[in-house]
C-alpha cells in the first residue's frame, strides 16, 4: 500500500492546500493530512478547528484521512507507514525553505522521500496568513477558502474583538 | 485625473523610498503615500510621527500626498479614486513577497493594478529594519536616511534608554 | 499627455503579452507595443508578421499603436516622447534580467522610467518559446495564444517542413 | 498500477539523474527513464548511446525502463499510460524553470501531474553540462558519473578531434 | 597580517558554520569568530556557553579566537584590525539577506570587504533553528553539530522544562 | 604568500570586473586576472586584445597580474599555487551559477576555495554583454567601462560591418 502525508499547519486551510490534496490524493493508496500541533506560529484556531475545517473540505476524497500530530514529521510518517511526505510549493522561495526541511528530514529517515507539487497559478499567491490579515479589515475572503471557513474565519475574528472589549 | 497610491510602514522614511516616490510622481496627477496604522509590526515611531517626517521629505513634491490609512489598501485606494498602488522592489526576495499581495489585491479589486518601480541601485540595499539597527548602536545614518529622520530617530532611541532607566 | 511604451519580441504574441498590454493600456494617454527588429533571437516570424498579429490581437484598444523599431529602445523612447518602459514580469527569474535592462536603460535615459507589471496568475507561465515547441509537435496552443496566431503558427511550421522536404 | 516516467536529454546520465531515479523508482509500479530524442541542445551523445548508458546504469533497478522518445511529453505519457512525470530540481533556479514546463504539461493533460524530487545535496550541483566541459579539458568526471559513462566521455571526445585532425 | 572577522550567532554551532570557520582559516593570519551578545533572537544559549561550544569545535584550529562583541560589526572589526568579514552562504535566499547587510557596512566602513563563502553541500541544508526543533522533539542532531554541543543541547531543552513544572 | 586568480572571459572589461578586481587585490599578496582563451561563448575581442585592455585599465594595482589561460581553471590554480578563486556575483541568479562552478571545482581541487565578493551596487547591473548590444546601436558606454574599452569597443564593431560590406 502506498502511503503518504501531507503535513501543515492549516490555520486555516485554503483553496491552495485543497489543490495540492485534491491532486496528491490519487497518486496514492492512502493520504494522511496532518495538523501540526505544537507550533511556534500561534494558530488562529485550535487543533480541533483547523481539522474540522479540513475534514469538510475534504470530504469528497475517500482516500484522505485528516488527523493531528505533535513531534517529529518523520515520526508520525513512521508511526503511519508512509514513504512520502508531499509538500505544495508556490514560489522559489517557498522552494528553498522546504528543501532545508526536506533534507534534514532526509538525514533523519532516508527511505521517507519529500516530493514538491506546484500550487496551481491561480491558488499559487493565496497565504493563510494573507486571508487572516484581509478578514480582520472585514475583506471578503471567498475567493481564496471554502465558505465554512470564511464564515468560520469571521465568527473567529468577532470573537476575539469581543473578547478584548 | 491619474492618482496612484504608495502605501508603506515607513518607520522611517528611508532614500530609498523617497527614490520610488520622486520617480514615481511625475507619472501620476496625483501619488498619495499613504502611511499603514494598523500593523502587527510593532514600529517605532507612531503614525503622527512618520506621517511628519515623510511630509517634510516629500515638501518639494507638488503632487504628494501624504495620509495615515488604516483598514484594507484596496478600500484605502476606492476612496482615493486611484487605480494604481506603486510599490518599490528592491530583489528578487522582494518580488516574490509582492507579487503575492499584488495578487491577492487583484482579486478583491479587479480594475486597480500595482505596478512594481525597481529601487535605484544605491538605494537597493537601504532597509528601515537595519538602520534602526544602525542607530541602535551609535552608528552614522545619514548615508540611508534625511538629516531630519536621522535627528528624530537618535532622539527617540534616546527617549527609549531613558524611559527603561 | 502620458505615453508608455510596452517593447519586445513577440514572436509570437501570447495571452501573457496581451494581459500586460490590456493592463497597461488604461494607465496612459497611448501605449505604443513596440516590435524589436533587429534581434539576435533568430525570430520565427517576420517583423511584419508579428506586427499583423499584434494589431489583430489589440484592435479593441483604442490607446495602442503597434511598430516595429531598431536600435535602442531608450533611443525610440526618446522619439515618441514616451516617459515609461513597460515590462510585464512572470517570475523572479525574470525580475533580476529585467532589473538589469532597467537600469542600463535608466543611466542611457534618466528620465524614463521602466514599470513592471506582473504577469497575470494564469498566464505566469506562457512562453513564446514553449508555445513554439508545443505546436512544432502539433499540440493544442488554443489555451495560450488567440485563434489566429495559433492558425498561422501552424501555417508557418508546416511551410518550414515542406521547405527542408 | 501506478506508471511514472522521468524524461530528460540525459546527455550523458550524472549520479544527479541516477539518484533521482532511484528515489523515484520505489514509489511506483513502473517508472519510464525517457531520453528525449528531438531536441534543440545538440546532444554529444546519440539517442542510442545515451539510452544504453542509461540502461547500463539503472540495470539494478527493476521497475525502471530506459525508451526514447519524440514528440510532447504529454502524449508519451498517455501512450506509457502514466499519471505522473517525474523531475528533479536543484535549485530554486530549476524550479522557475520545472514549473513553468509543468504548467504547460498541465494544460495540455489535466490529469498528469508533475512531482519535483529534489536532488540530493551532494549531487545538486552536477550538471551534464559542466561534466563534459571538464571532460573536455582532460579532468577527472568519476565523481559526477559512471565509471562506463566517464570512458564513453573520453571516447567521443577523443574521437571529434580525431575526426578534426 | 591579515585578519578576518566571521560574526555570528551560533546558537549553537553546526557543521555548517564549522565548514566554513575551517575553511576560511587558512585564508587569514588570523581569524576572529565573533559571537554576537546583544541580538533580538532570544537565544537558547547565552553568550558564555555559545563560546565555550565554539572554543571545543575549532579547538584544533591554532589561528581561530572566538570572542564575543556587541555593537555594530564594523566598529568590531575596526577594533581588531581586520579588513574582511567572512560570512557563509547557503542558498540564493541567503545570498540576498547578506548583500544588504554587505552594503551597509561597506557604506559604514569603505575599506571593510566582505566576503562570502558557499557552505559545502553536504551542510548547506542545516540551520541552528531546524536543529533546535529537531532536538526540542527529541530527534537525533549528531549529524548536523558535534556531540558536545547536541549534549549541551538536550540538558539546556530539559532543563527549560524542568523550570516549567 | 596568498595568492588569488579571479578568471573570466572579460569581453570586454567592465567597471563591474574592475570593482571587483581592485576590491580583491589588497587582500592578497598577487592577484592573477586570468582570461579564459577557449571558451564556447564567442567573444568579440581576441585574447590579446582582452588582455591588453585589462593590463591598461589595472595598471595602477602593483599586485596584479594578467594572463591568459586555457583548460581547467583548478589547473591553471594550481600552476599559479594559488588557493583562492575570487569572482564577483551580482544577483542571487549569479550566485546560484557560481556555487555550481565552484562545488564542481572544489570537488577537482579540495584545497581550492571560491570567495565570492558582491559587485558593489552601482555596478550590479553592468554586463560585458548588454554593453556590447548598447554599443552595437551606437549607444553611450562610459558609464560602464574604461574609455579606452569604449573606444576599442566601437573601432571593433565598425569593422566588423566594414567586413561584411
Amino acid at each position: 500500500m502506498r502511503i503518504a502525508i501531507c503535513p501543515g499547519t492549516f490555520d486555516p486551510v485554503t483553496f491552495g492546500h485543497l489543490d495540492i490534496i485534491a491532486r496528491a490524493a490519487p497518486l496514492f493508496d492512502r493520504l494522511y493530512v496532518a495538523v501540526l500541533e505544537n507550533t511556534s506560529k500561534r494558530p488562529l484556531f485550535t487543533v480541533e478547528e483547523r481539522l474540522e475545517l479540513l475534514r469538510e473540505a475534504t470530504a469528497h476524497l475517500p482516500t484522505v484521512v485528516c488527523e493531528a500530530f505533535s513531534g517529529l514529521v518523520v515520526e508520525y510518517a513512521a508511526r503511519k507507514q508512509a514513504h512520502v511526505i508531499v509538500r505544495g510549493v508556490r514560489s522559489a522561495l517557498d522552494f528553498e525553505y522546504e528543501v532545508q526541511m526536506a533534507f534534514m528530514n532526509k538525514q533523519l529517515a532516508p527511505d521517507l522521500e519529500t516530493l514538491f507539487i506546484p500550487t496551481s497559478p491561480q491558488y499559487a499567491q493565496v497565504s493563510s496568513t494573507l486571508v487572516k490579515e484581509v478578514a480582520a479589515f472585514g475583506g471578503p475572503v471567498d475567493q481564496w477558502v471554502p465558505a465554512a471557513v470564511g464564515e468560520r474565519l469571521y465568527a473567529k475574528l468577532r470573537g476575539k474583538e469581543g473578547a478584548k472589549g
